[in-house]
């Protein structure tokens, strides 16, 4: 057995229930650390939140990278709120932090949990059906940041969107994808475009696809343009497995994905940098829930299962340092 | 009562199942005019198609548009053969119709109908808890078809998708928007937006709602993010009665809408040109359905909804020309 090693926790609770949930969270962590006994945690606390920037102007220091460096593993609960603008907290914070960690790969697995119930009639009697992991880019495609305004506040304005998508960033994803297939059970991968509609960025998304496939014959895959996947979510659920899409496209998925395995509450997502050069991060899926922050009501199982998958990644490191093997977890 | 009319309608059923479902609309239709007595139906077929394109190698001749533009109304089937790359099919024929015909309105009513079962067992006992109509910007935005490719064929390809939003794009569609909402019972509207993540476009999106917005006081509204969107769709349908979205928002979302009611066979869209310059085009949400096609089993239903919906379109502009009110159908 090695030794046991302390992992540095950078944690920004961030905004609404994300102060409650990440609360509960250190608590099951250092729990589940005293009790297993080979490893120990240290957290930094980091008040990076909406509500430190409408008091003092910013979220994140000029050298908060550097600080975030410094740790092994960021643990994140949720940044948003009424009063600032959206596009302002998300840049100002939990897109700057994925892109400048190199956090390419947004990993997000959903199942019916025990207790929870699947909206879906045809999931009720048999929730075993529902047993996804979404593999979401996370570095470029819709999310790159790009585009602009012209001819601002005139009657003639144009605004534009510019998705970026690199050979480089279209083949790490599809590595790590079939990598994540392959070591699942049913090593199968659904690969989710809109290549019919947008004919540049998705068509070299295919056809980087495709490249990847051959390298792994084990591995069984197919291939759904996105407004078709929402359908066959609901009507096909136990016919997926393993699914990889751009950040926009994943982005949605996810959520609906969480939607039908019976609450947006229990999902967790693990933002990777597959090379361990930079520190991952580990956030529920769901939001700063304004309506309900405050309260004591926020479902704290999101956040527990990334909790977990960031033990589990720090864990993986430790044995098996620079592979980007990800296995789903098992909680 | 006015004296019947003619109308000369411009039927394209494509590939696939669109060839069996337009013949079947095409009996309804005529059964319906001279049922009704008041109107008449002329139809140009068109063998535009792409069984006919890898005979010949193209979709629509030169002067295809102007041979539509002699027409009404446009009846459409489905475009996409596995032969040809979806790409190829889609931007030869439905996407090229859409933009050329100034049909920037996409209209997608969704409801449970008499006989189908939603998916989602909340909805079982109260099939009339969901009943949407989905107002898709159909010009611009994701679809505006820019974007390109550098660096083709080496390891640093880069390709691009290029969104465009331009103010009188986004204007019109939330105009059409409120007014359909304005026309319905409920008189209630949902905005779809991704500002949070997509701060150039998205953001002129809901600056441009607002303003709007504040000329339709009668009109209830708010104001999802795309992701959280499909979250409500499943968790609380009938919180929800008139959607508008961006282009590729509302395909994504207009085929969950259309799972969530229990089947996609049963979705019709009209691409409208409010204007009335050019002829409108009908066609069911479903696409060519390669799996099912010459069968004979496929569900016409889409298709009949979407041949109500130009009857009516058609009749409306008989009697009110100019305006873009757009009621829901009752089908
Ligand atoms: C908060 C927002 C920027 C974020 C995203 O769109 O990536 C969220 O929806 C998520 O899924 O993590
Ligand atoms: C066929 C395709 C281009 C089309 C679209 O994406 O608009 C279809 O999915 C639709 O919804 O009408």
């Amino acid at each position: 057995m090695s030794s046991p090693q302390t992992f540095k926790i950078a944690s920004i609770p961030g905004d609404g229930i994300g102060t409650e949930i990440t609360e509960a969270a250190i608590q099951v962590l250092d729990k589940l650390a005293s009790v297993d006994g080979s490893f120990g945690l240290e957290y930094t606390h980091f008040d990076w939140s909406s509500k430190a920037y409408l008091e003092r102007g910013w979220y994140m220091p000029p050298d908060g990278m550097e600080q975030l460096q410094k740790h092994d593993a960021i643990y994140f609960g949720a940044v948003g709120w009424p009063d600032v603008p959206d596009h302002i907290s998300l840049w100002s914070l939990i897109l700057p932090i994925r892109k400048t960690m190199n956090q390419y790969v947004n990993v997000r697995p959903t199942r019916i949990l025990p207790g929870t119930q699947s909206p879906l009639s045809s999931c009720q009697s048999n929730p075993g059906t529902l047993d996804w992991i979404i593999i979401r880019e996370n570095s470029e495609g819709e999310y790159a940041g790009q585009g602009g305004t012209t001819h601002e506040n005139s009657p003639h304005t144009i605004a534009t969107e510019l998705a970026i998508f690199s050979r480089v960033g279209i083949e790490r994803i599809m590595r790590f994808a079939f990598e994540t297939a392959r070591s699942r059970e049913r090593k199968k991968l659904t690969m989710v475009t809109k290549s019919n509609a947008q004919r540049h960025g998705m068509v070299l998304w295919d056809k980087i696809f495709y490249e990847v496939a051959a390298e792994y014959p084990d591995v069984e895959w197919d291939k759904m343009l996105v407004d078709a996947m929402t359908v066959r979510m609901v009507n096909n659920p136990a016919s997926m497995d393993t699914i990889v899409a751009t950040n926009l496209h994943a982005d949605i998925l996810s959520d609906l994905a969480a939607a039908l395995s019976g609450s947006i509450g229990i999902a967790p997502s693990s933002n990777l940098d597959p090379t361990r050069k930079h520190p991952s991060m580990f956030e529920p899926i769901h939001g700063s829930a304004p309506d309900i922050a405050g309260k004591g009501v926020a479902n704290p199982v999101g956040a527990f299962w990334s909790a977990a998958e960031m033990i589990r990644w720090l864990g993986e490191g430790r044995l098996n340092a620079g592979t980007f093997r990800f296995k789903s977890s098992s909680v």
